[in-house]
C-alpha cells in the first residue's frame, strides 16, 4: 500500500468510532452518545476553555490528543468508569487495539498518535491534565442535563463522582467550584446518591 | 452570566449538533451520519493529511476551523450540497444561526469562532482550502463505502460529483488522482450516473 492508501484505510476504520456507544445520553435524553461525537465535543470545548488550564498548554497538542484519545475503543469498546471488572481488563484490551489500529498508518504517524493516546492516559503533562479535565467536565454536564440517567441506572454515589471529578480539580482548578455545584444539585435532585453505597 | 457560565451554556448548545443528520450514511450503512461526528472525522483526518495540503498550513487553525465549521447547522440544519432550493437560502439561514449561537459566548470568543466559520466558507486562505478539501474527501469515502446510498437516492451524476470535488483538486492536488479513481469506480458500480442528467 502507498502512504496515502494507508492513511485512507485508517480513515475508513475511524468511521467505526461512531458506532461505539458510551453510557451517557445526549442532553435531550434521546439516545446514548457515541465516542466520535464525544471526542468532537471535547475538542471544541478545548478551544474555548484553555484559559482555565492549570498550566499554559500547547493547544494543537491538546486538540490532537482529544481527537484520538478514544480511537482504541473501535476494538476495545467503551469502558464505563464505574465498572470495576471492565476497568481492570481495560489496559490489555486497549493496548491490543492500539497495536492494530495505529499499525494501519505509516510508521511515524502511527507512533505519534499512539504517543498522544498514552500521554492522555498518563496525565502527567500540562496538556494531558487539561484534556482529562475536559473529559470529566463534559460527561458530568451530559449526565446532569439528561437527568442523571446513567448515574441513576448504576446507583452512582457522590463519593464516586467526586473521585471521578478529581481530574478537573487538578487540570482546571478555577472550574472546580462549578463542578461542586453540579454535584450538589445532582444530589439534591436525586440523580446521584448523597451517601456512600453500602456494598 | 459569568464568562464561564457563557462558555458552558455554549457547550450545552453544542450537544445539539449531534442530532443534525447529514445525507450520507455511516460506511456500514447502518444509519445517517450526524454533523458532530462528521466534524470529528474531518479534524482527525486533518492531523494525518497535512502533507498533501496545496500550501503549508497552520494545523491549529485548520483544526479549530473544522471543529466549528458546521456549528451553525444547530439552527440552520444540514444543507444537502445537491439541493438547489435549499442551497439558495442557506446563507441567510446560517447567518442568523451564527448570530444566535456565537452570540452566546464571551464577545471575543464568539467573534473568533464566527471568523473561522466565515473563513471556511470563503475558501481563500491555505487553511480553508485544505479544510474544504477534507470536507469533500470524507463524504466521498462515506458515500462510496456505504454503497452510494445518497448518490443513488438523489440521482447524482458524475458531472455533479466532479464539480463538488473541485475543492480537493485545489486544496490537495496530490490526492486528486485518488478522487478520480473513486468516481470512476462509483460510476462503474452504478452508484453515480455516468452521463449527465437530462433535467
Amino acid at each position: 500500500m502507498t502512504r496515502l492508501e494507508q492513511q485512507l484505510a485508517f480513515s475508513r476504520e475511524l468511521d467505526k468510532l461512531k458506532a461505539v456507544l458510551r453510557r451517557s445520553q445526549l442532553m435531550d435524553g434521546s439516545r446514548l452518545e457515541n465516542s466520535a461525537e464525544h471526542s468532537w465535543h471535547l475538542a471544541s470545548l478545548a478551544i474555548l476553555m484553555a484559559e482555565y488550564a492549570a498550566e499554559p498548554v500547547d493547544l494543537t497538542h491538546v486538540l490532537k490528543m482529544l481527537l484520538v484519545h478514544d480511537v482504541v475503543e473501535i476494538d476495545a469498546g467503551d469502558t464505563f468508569a464505574y465498572d470495576k471488572v471492565n476497568v481492570a481488563s481495560q489496559q490489555a484490551r486497549e493496548e491490543k487495539a492500539a497495536d492494530r489500529l495505529f499499525g494501519l498508518l505509516p510508521e511515524e504517524q502511527g507512533r505519534d498518535l499512539r504517543a498522544l493516546w498514552e500521554e492522555f492516559d498518563q496525565r502527567t503533562t500540562p496538556e494531558s491534565k487539561y484534556a482529562n479535565a475536559l473529559d470529566r467536565l463534559q460527561p458530568l454536564m451530559q449526565n446532569f442535563y439528561s437527568g442523571g440517567h446513567s448515574w441513576k441506572k448504576h446507583g452512582v454515589t457522590r463519593e464516586q463522582v467526586m473521585e471521578r471529578m478529581e481530574a478537573v480539580r487538578i487540570g482546571m482548578p478555577q472550574v472546580w467550584p462549578t463542578i461542586l455545584k453540579f454535584i450538589d444539585d445532582a444530589c439534591t435532585a436525586g440523580m446521584v446518591k448523597a451517601t456512600s453505597s453500602s456494598h
